[in-house]
C-alpha cells in the first residue's frame, strides 16, 4: 500500500499517528467489463519497491481529513492510472469487503509493516484508457484465471493476493 | 410487476406454473449517478394498468429458462428504457436486497395479487438515453428527496414503495 | 443439489417445470463461529448418490410456493441437520452471492443436470448438535484450511466448490 | 457517538488526530430476532449529553491502533451493553453501510462537530440480557414501527436516524 499524496499531515506527524491508530485506506480492483457486466479482465499495477522488489498490486491510498470516500476513490484512482481511466465509482458504499492490514504478522491475511491500516475494497469498472503514473511501472490486465495462478497471486505481497482472490469470488470469476 | 415477453411458456403454462412455485424477477431501480458515483435521480416508469390506475415502478421482469441474472437484467432495461439506455449491470450477482412478493398481503412489505415472485433487486446506472416502450408511458426522473416523498411512494403499489426505500438507503440518500 | 420434499408438486408437474423455467433454491453453508464471530469451521454433508458417488455438498433445497426465504433456509437447515442445530439465520435476505446452476455445462461455474436452478447462498452458524438426517450420511467439521484443499474441493461436484471457495472469501477466511 | 476509552492515546493526542485524519469508528444497531432470523425489535440506548439533551444512539466507538474490528465490535457491545448480552458478531466484515460524519454539516448526511469519523455499521443480533453500563441511562428495545416513527427519528441526531432507517432497510423492516 502506498501512499504518495501526504495530504494535511506532515511526515512526522503521519509517521506518530501511524504507531498510534489505524489509518484509513480504499482500495479499488480496476475491471474491465462487458456490456452484462461480467468481469472479462482485471487490472494490476507493477511496482518496484526501493530495495528493487517487483510487486502487483491494486489501486489503493489513504483516505484524507475532511474527504468523502468516494472522493478518496477517484481521487486515488486517477493518481494511479491517470485522468482518463473513467472509472465508475460504486453507487454504494457497501465494499466488498474490509482488509486489515497488521504491523504484526498472522493477526489477519494482511500486513504492512509500516501500519495498522484499516481498508474499504471496492470493485471498479474503468472504461478508458489507463496510463499508470508516479511510481507505478505498468497496469498489466490479466484474465479472472491469470489473475487467481499461483504466478500471479505470488507476486502480490502483504495479502493482496488473498483481497484480489475475494474480489474474483465476490464477482464470481475465481476458478 | 409487468412481464410482456412470455418466454418459452404459454400463458395457460404461465398461470399453471405461478400456482404451484415461487417465479423468479430481477428487479432494476434506474439511477443518474455524477462523477464520484453518487446518485443524483431516480427513473420511475409511469404506467396506466387495465383499469386505468397510473403507477409508477421500477424496471422488473421474469428469468426465462436457460437465461442468466444479467442478461435478464440487460433484456428488461431494453425492454423498458429502450435500446440506447447503456445500462451499467452491476459486476457482482448480489443484490442489494431480495424482495418477495406474496399473493396474500400482509406476508411481507410485497404483494402481487397473481403469483409468488422472488426479485433479486439491483441498481442500475443509466448513462444514455432512455424512451419507454412498450406498456410504459414515460420514464420521470426524482430527486432522491423526491423519490422518497409520500407523493411519489404512494404511487408505487405492491410494496414497490418499500423497495424504492431500500435501494435509496443502499445508496446512502434516503432522507 | 438434492430435494426430497416435493412440496405442493407431483413429481411429474415438478418435472415439467424444471424443463421451462428457473427453479428457485436456498443455500446455507454451515459454520463454527468463535465469540468474535469469526468462522473456526464449515460443515459439510457427506452424500453417497444413487450412484455411489462420494460427494459433499452445503445445505440446499427449494422454496415453495408460499414460503419465504428465511422459513425455506430453517426447513432445509432443519431437513439437513437435524432438530437441534440450532441455526442462525441471517437477519438481512441479502445473500452473499446468487448461484446459478444450468443444465449446460459451462454457462456458469455451477451446473445442474436437472434443471436451471437459481440459488440464493447464505452463511449460517449453527450452535447445537448436528445430526444429518435423511441421505447424508455425515456431516464433517473443516477448517477453512482444509475446507479450501483440493481434496475437499475436489469432492463437491456442480460447482460446488466454487460456491465454498466464495463462501470463504465472504468471511475472510480464504487462503 | 461517545468514546470513553481513550486507549492509546492521551485526550490532547486524541485531540490533535481528530484534526488531522479521519478516526475509525465502528457502529452496532442491536437487535432481538425471532427463530427466523427476522428482526422483531429494535435497542436504542437513551442517553442524557453535558447540556441535559436527551438522544438516542446506536452501540458505537472507536477502533484502537493494533485491534481487529471484530474484537472492537465486541469490546463496544460489552461496554455499552454489559457482560451478558450475547452478541453475535457477523461472520464477514462487509458492513451494511459505511457511515460518513463530518465536521461540516451538510457534507454528507452525517455529522460529528468533534471530527471526521468513518463508520462501519453492522446489524447485531443480542440474546442476553442487557444492562446499560456507563454513561447511557437505559436501553430501550422497539419494534421496526415504532423506531422509523418520527418520534423516535427525531431524538436521534447527527444523522443516527439515517443510521438507524437503513439498518431497518437492510433487513427488509422499514415501513
Amino acid at each position: 500500500m502506498t501512499e504518495t499524496t501526504p495530504g494535511w499531515l506532515t511526515p512526522d506527524e503521519l509517521e506518530s499517528a501511524r504507531a498510534r491508530m489505524p489509518i484509513l485506506y480504499v482500495e479499488a480492483v480496476p475491471v474491465r467489463v462487458d456490456d452484462n457486466g461480467e468481469v472479462t479482465s482485471i487490472g494490476l499495477l507493477l511496482r518496484i519497491g526501493p530495495d528493487g522488489t517487483v510487486s502487483r498490486t491494486v489501486v489503493s491510498g489513504r483516505v484524507l481529513h475532511h474527504e468523502r470516500v468516494r472522493d478518496a476513490l477517484l481521487r486515488h484512482l486517477e493518481k494511479d492510472l491517470g485522468p482518463v481511466a473513467l472509472p465508475r465509482i460504486p453507487t454504494s458504499l457497501q465494499p466488498f469487503t474490509v482488509a486489515e492490514y497488521f504491523p504484526t504478522v498472522g493477526v489477519t491475511p494482511f500486513h504492512d509493516p509500516r501500519q495498522h491500516a484499516v481498508s474499504l475494497a471496492y470493485i471498479v469498472p474503468v472504461t478508458g484508457d489507463c496510463r499508470p503514473r508516479q511510481d507505478a511501472l505498468d497496469l498489466v490486465w490479466f484474465s479472472p484465471e491469470e489473475a487467481s495462478s499461483p504466478a500471479v497471486l505470488g507476486e502480490m505481497p502483504g495479502g493482496h493476493g488473498a483481497l484480489l482472490k475475494q474480489a474474483l469470488a465476490h464477482v464470481g470469476r475465481l476458478s
